[in-house]
C-alpha cells in the first residue's frame, strides 16, 4: 500500500495516491476527473475551483485532517480579493495535497456537466461542446531561432492541450501577431474540435486571459419561422432565444411553391438562397442584441431544417426535389465555414447541419429524432412532427422507420373558412354540449369560457377573429362527440341533429359555433372545412399506419407531437379524429420544438453529433408516395376516427355516436340551397 | 511453381503470374507497376496502353508466342477508329493475358513519368502531382434508398480510388446535380490529394469522361516581377510562360520601402494586398490566354516569394519584418483555398506557399533549396540567389546553412550613375586591353563587339543608354584587370594609368567606357559607382563568408549562382571582384531562376513538398545582422576582391596588377575638382 495521501474526488468517486506536494489539479488530471482548467493551472483563470471536505468518512474509509491542503496561497489570495472565491471552495490548481483527502468537484467546475431538460421523459444533456477556450503563454520571437509566430503559438497549444496537428484558419494569420503582442505573448485561443477526425482548429484568439463566455446558436429553420437559441457553450444555458418569419414567404408561403420559384425563375433558387441567409443574419443581430454581445463572440452553430431549406439554405436549387425520386444533392451531416454560408458571426465558425434522413424528410426530423430519441425508448414510440408536412418516427431500441406525409397547410389554420394563424382572438378551445349541442370556447389571449362571466369583457381588445388549428380539431372532435358529425365526415341538418345551429349552407350543412355580433360575422363550421381536416388527418394517419404495418404492429405504446402545433393539440380530441393511433391518452405527450431542442443538444454536446448521424443512417426510411398501402390506408383513415381500425382504447374513454347522415343524395344534403345561375 | 502464365512489365522489371484471362491493367495494379488509368479499366480513358513484345527474351528467361494476349476487341477497335492507337498498343484494361508475356509500359502511360530537366547537374522531376483525375459511374438516385447524390458519388469514388474519407468543397454542393445528370450519371472527378495527413478533397467535376489535362501554376512572386509558368499536370511540361511587373512597385521599389509603407499608411497594407492579388489575377489570365485554356481549369498553385511579398499576398500586415527581430507571423508551408486568396483560378483549388526558412529568408529561398538541392550533393556548394536582398546556401549532404545579406540594388543597376535596367541598349559585356587600356563593349540587342564591323548599325535602334548589372561587375573587374582600379576600389588618374580615359571628376576620378554621340551623354564609370558596387558584393561576399565560418571552412568546392541576374555574371569577373569566395572558374554555374524551378518542382511533384518542408526545418539560420564577425568579414570584402582572404585559385587564372592609387589624401584625389560653391 502507498504511504502517500489517498485523494478521493466527489461525485465520480475516483481515488488514488499522490506524493505530498501535488496539486488538486494535476491529481484530478492523473485520475480523469471532470475538472475545468483554462489556463492549465497557471492561477489565471479559477475555473478549477474545488470544495475540500474535512473530518470522518467512514463511506470513503478515511479521515481528513484540516491541514490536509496546503495553506490558502497568495495566487488564492489575490482572486479572492478580486473576484471573491465561494467561501470553502479553493483553486485546484494552486492547493496541493498534504494528507488524506476528499475533495468535491462542484458543477461549475466540471466540463462535461449537465444541462437539465424540464421534461421529465427526456434525458438531460452532458455538456461537450467543440469549442474550448485555453490560456497559453508563447515563446517570443528570437532571430536565432526563426520560427514564426504562428508555429510557436501551436508549440505551445500542443503542449497546453496535446493536440499535434492544430490547423489555423487563415483569417487569423492576419489577425495573429497584434493579438500576441497586445496581449504580451500571453493569449487564449479558442480550439474547435468536432466529433469527426478532422484535426482542431484555432478559430479564434484573444490577447491575454480571455475568460469568455463564447457562444453557439442552435437554428431550427423552418419554411415560415426561423426560430435560434443563443447558448452560453460553457453552461450550457440558453441565455437568448429570438424568432422571425423566413423572409423567403415572399418567394411562396409554402415549400412546393418555393419549389415552383425556382423553376419558374432563373435564378430564382439564388433569390431565395440570399434572401434566408440575410434573415439569418438578422437573427443573429437580434438575439446578440439582446444577449448584449457581439456577433463575433458567436463560435458554434448548428442547424435543423427540411430538405428544400436545407438545399436553399446551401445554395443548391431544390429543383430535383419537386419531383421523384426527390434526390437529395447531399444527405449526410455537413460542417462547413459560417463565412462560406454567409454568416456574419465569428470568421472561424463552422455551421454544421443535422444529416437529412430523406428526400421528404430532412434534417428538422432528424434533430426530432435527437431530441426524442425514440432508438432509446423502452416502448414503441410514435413521434409526429407536425406542420405542413408532417415528419413520422416510429421505433424503439429495437429500430426505428421514419416518413413523411403532405398533410398540407389545413392544421394551421389555412384551407378552413374561418381559420386563422394562432393569434389573440382565435379560437383555440371547443366544448360542444352533446345534449343540447350548444357549444362553449376560449379565445387566445383569454383564460375565461364564453359562457364564463366577464368573457366578452375580456375579448373586447381582440374580437372572436377566427379559429386556429388547434380549436377546428377540437371543435370537429367535439361535433363528432356531439353527434353533429357523423363517422364519414357529414353535418347533420337541423332536423337530424336537433339544433338550429345546424344549417343547410349549399349542398352541405354547417354548425354555427359563434354567431358573430355588430363588428364581426359569425364564425362557422363548414362541410368543406371537416372535409380539408380529414384529409390532413388521413395523411397524417396513413403515414404512421405504414410505418405501423412495416414494424407489423397495430397499436403503438406512446405518442410524442413534436412542433409548435403539436405543443397545443388536445390529445383526446386528434384521437377521436383519429390523426393519431389509438393509445391511451395518457400516453400522449407533447414535445415542443423537438427540431430545435435537437439543434441545441448538437450544439452542446458534440457526441450527440456522432450518434444523430449513426442513428439517421440505420433508420429504415419509407416513401410513403409509392407505397400500394399507402390509398388504402387513407380512404379508411378518412373517416373520424378511421372506418377499419377500431380504436378500442378510445371508445374506452369517450363515447363515439352512432350517426350517419348521408341521405343518399351524395355527400350534399338534398334540401339544400343551389347557388342560382347568373342570368 | 505457378501453372499461370508469367507476366513480366518493363521497364519496371516487376513480374508475377496471373490466371488466364486477367486484363492486363489488373496484373499492373496488383504488382504495383506505374500504369495510368482515369477510367479504372472501363475503356473509356485510353490512358492505359502498353506495348506488349512477342518472340525469345533470354534475359526474362520467356519465350512469348503470338497469342499470349487475347485478340483485340471492340472496345480497342473503336478507340482505333475515333483516335487511332499506335501501332503495336493495346489498351491495357481490355487485353487479357493468355500466355507469358512482356509488356512494356511506355511513359505516356506511367503516372510517375520523369520530367526531364536541362541542366545535367540536377536531377529530374518525377511527376507526382497533387491533383488526379478519377472516372465514375453513380448510382442513380432511388428513392427507396433515399441517400444523396453526394453519397453516392463518395460512394463510387471510394471504390474507384480506396479513400473512404474524401472532403468536398461547398462550391460543389451546388454544381453537383446539373453535372451528374449532364453526364448520365458518369462524371469525372479532380481529386486533390496532398502531401500531409489531410483527407483527399474532391476539388473539381465533369460530366462524362473528362479526359483533361488539368492545369497547375508555379509562381515566383518576386518584389518586382512576378513570373508564373502554367504546366500541364499529367505530362509535367510547361504549356506557357508569363510575366508581369508586380503592381505593388507604386507603392517602393524595394521592400523596405514597402514595408515603410504600410507602416506610414493606415490600409496600406491591404492596398498592396490588393495590388499583388490583382496582379497574379491579371498573370493568370495573361498565362491562360497564350495557352488557350480556361482558368477554371487550373488546378493547383505554387507560390515562392521572399517574406515581405508572402505576407503580403497573405494579407498579413509586414510591420514585425521591418525590425528586430523580424518576426515572421508563420514561417511554416500553408495549403490555402485559392479563393480565400482571391485568386480567380478553379474554386476548388489550393495554394502551396513553400515554408519560409527566416525572417529575411523567405519561400523563394525555400525553392531555390528544392531546385538546387545542397543537401544532396557531395561536394559543398554555394548557392547564392543574387538580388537586392541576396540569399545564401551553403551546404551538402552533410547539413545545410543559410542567411540573408542585403546587397541592395546596385546588382541590378540601381545607384549606378550610370546604370539601367536590362534592357536593349544596355551595356552587358565589357573587355579592357590591359595594355592601352581601351575598352570593347557589347550591347543588349546586339552580339558585336564594340570595335566590331557594323557595330553601330546594329545598335543604331536603341543607342548606347546605359551598364546594366551584369555589365557593372564586368566593367569594373576589367578595370580591376587592367589596373585602372586599385585593390581598395580607387580609381587611378590619368597620369597613374597612363590613359585619358581616365579623368578628374570631383574629388576622385572616373573612367569613360563611352564617349558618347550626338545624342546621347557619355558613358562614365565613377568611384561612387564602384564604392556601391563594393557595399553590394562585400554584403554578399560576407553572408558567403559566414557561413563558411559556421561550417568551418575556408573554401568551397563549387558555386551556384541563381536569379535572373546570376544567369548573366560571368564568374571570372564575379571572382575579381570578390562577390564569391575563390573557387574554379568552371565549378561557377548558373542555375537561372532557381526559385521559380523550386515552385515548379513542388508543383509536379509533391513528395517535394515534404521534402523542403523537412530541410527547411533542418537548415540551420544565420541571422547576419547581429554576428559579430559579420562586420570584420565586410571590411575586408570591401577591397577588390578582398584584403583578407588570397584567392589562389583566381590569381592562377588572371593577373591582378599590384597598383595603389591612394595619394594619402583620403578617399578623393586631391588634385581634383571641387564643386564651385554658390556666390
Amino acid at each position: 500500500m502507498s504511504s502517500d495521501p489517498l485523494v478521493i474526488f466527489t461525485p465520480s468517486g475516483k481515488r488514488g495516491h499522490f506524493p505530498v506536494g501535488t496539486p488538486v489539479l494535476t491529481a484530478a488530471r492523473q485520475l480523469g476527473v471532470d475538472l475545468d482548467s483554462v489556463c492549465g493551472g497557471r492561477g489565471v483563470c479559477s475555473k478549477c475551483q474545488i470544495t475540500p471536505s474535512y473530518g470522518e468518512f467512514p463511506k470513503h474509509g478515511v479521515t481528513v485532517s484540516e491541514d490536509a491542503l496546503s495553506d490558502w496561497n497568495a495566487v488564492e489570495q489575490r482572486y479572492d480579493d478580486k473576484r471573491g472565491l465561494t467561501k470553502g471552495r479553493r483553486l485546484g490548481c494552486q492547493a496541493t495535497v498534504q494528507g488524506d483527502i476528499v475533495i468535491d468537484v462542484p458543477p461549475e467546475s466540471q466540463v462535461h456537466k449537465q444541462v437539465v431538460r424540464k421534461r421529465a421523459e427526456v434525458r438531460d444533456i452532458t455538456l461537450n461542446p467543440t469549442v474550448h477556450l485555453t490560456y497559453v503563454e508563447v515563446e517570443e520571437p528570437d532571430m536565432h531561432k526563426p520560427s514564426g509566430d504562428l508555429e510557436r503559438l501551436l508549440t505551445a497549444l500542443k503542449a497546453a492541450t496535446g493536440h499535434a496537428d492544430i490547423a489555423v484558419d487563415t483569417h487569423l494569420l492576419r489577425a495573429l501577431q497584434p493579438i500576441l503582442r497586445k496581449g504580451s505573448w500571453a493569449v487564449t485561443a479558442a480550439i474547435h474540435q468536432d466529433h469527426t477526425d478532422t484535426p482542431p482548429r484555432l478559430s479564434a484568439l484573444w490577447p491575454g486571459y480571455f475568460e469568455g463566455p463564447v457562444y453557439g446558436l442552435a437554428v431550427d429553420l423552418g419554411s415560415t419561422t426561423i426560430a435560434g437559441h443563443l447558448c452560453d457553450l460553457t453552461t450550457g444555458e440558453v441565455v437568448a432565444s429570438s424568432g422571425l418569419m423566413n423572409p423567403q414567404i415572399r418567394f411562396g408561403e409554402d415549400l412546393m411553391s418555393r419549389v415552383s420559384y425556382a423553376m419558374m425563375n432563373k435564378g430564382g433558387d439564388l433569390e431565395m438562397t440570399a434572401a434566408v441567409r440575410d434573415g439569418l443574419n438578422q437573427l443573429v443581430v437580434d438575439i446578440a442584441k439582446d444577449a448584449e454581445i457581439d456577433p463575433t463572440q458567436i463560435l458554434d452553430a448548428v442547424f435543423v431544417m427540411n430538405p428544400v431549406m436545407h438545399h436553399l439554405f446551401l445554395g443548391i436549387d431544390p429543383f430535383e426535389l419537386g419531383q421523384a425520386p426527390f434526390a437529395l444533392a447531399t444527405s449526410d451531416a455537413l460542417s462547413l465555414p459560417a463565412s462560406e454560408l454567409g454568416l456574419n458571426i465569428a470568421p472561424g465558425t463552422r455551421a454544421y447541419l443535422l444529416p437529412c434522413i430523406a428526400g421528404h424528410v430532412g434534417a428538422d426530423a432528424a434533430g426530432v429524432a435527437l431530441s426524442e430519441a425514440p432508438d432509446k425508448s423502452e416502448d414503441l414510440a410514435l413521434v409526429v412532427d407536425v406542420g405542413t408536412n408532417a415528419e413520422i418516427l416510429l421505433g424503439d431500441k429495437n429500430g426505428v422507420l421514419a416518413c413523411s406525409s403532405p398533410t398540407g397547410p389545413a392544421f394551421e389554420g389555412a384551407q378552413i373558412s374561418a381559420g386563422q394563424r394562432a393569434a389573440p382572438g382565435a379560437i383555440e378551445r371547443v366544448e360542444i354540449d352533446p345534449a343540447t349541442k350548444e357549444p362553449r370556447f376560449r379565445v387566445i389571449g383569454s383564460d375565461l369560457w364564453s359562457n364564463d362571466e366577464g368573457f366578452a369583457a375580456a375579448i373586447a381588445a381582440t374580437g372572436i377573429t377566427g379559429i386556429c388549428g388547434s380549436g377546428i380539431i377540437e371543435v370537429i372532435a367535439e361535433m363528432r362527440l356531439a353527434g353533429i358529425v357523423d363517422a364519414s365526415g357529414l353535418i347533420g341538418s337541423a332536423e337530424q341533429t336537433g339544433t338550429s345551429r345546424c344549417f343547410a349552407d349549399g349542398r352541405t350543412n354547417s354548425y354555427t359555433l359563434w354567431e358573430g355580433d355588430a363588428d364581426q360575422k359569425p364564425i362557422t363550421v363548414t362541410n368543406a372545412d371537416i372535409r380539408a381536416i380529414q384529409m390532413a388527418k388521413a395523411a397524417l394517419y396513413s403515414g404512421a399506419r405504414l410505418l405501423m404495418d412495416k414494424r407489423g404492429v397495430d397499436h403503438v405504446d406512446r405518442v410524442v407531437l413534436a412542433g409548435a402545433f403539436g405543443a397545443h393539440i388536445s390529445a383526446k380530441h386528434a384521437m377521436v379524429l383519429g390523426m393519431i393511433p389509438d393509445c391511451p391518452l395518457d400516453k400522449v405527450t407533447s414535445a415542443g420544438n423537438a427540431a430545435g431542442t435537437g439543434a441545441r443538444i448538437a450544439l452542446l454536446n458534440k457526441d450527440a453529433r456522432s450518434e444523430i448521424e449513426t442513428l439517421v443512417r440505420k433508420i429504415e426510411k419509407i416513401e410513403t408516395a409509392v407505397e400500394p398501402r399507402f390509398q388504402e390506408h387513407f380512404v379508411n383513415a378518412s373517416a373520424l376516427p378511421n372506418s377499419a381500425d377500431p380504436f378500442p382504447i378510445l371508445r374506452g374513454v369517450v363515447d363515439l355516436p352512432e350517426v350517419s347522415f348521408n341521405t343518399g343524395g351524395g355527400d350534399g344534403a338534398s334540401g339544400g340551397r343551389r347557388r342560382r345561375r347568373r342570368s
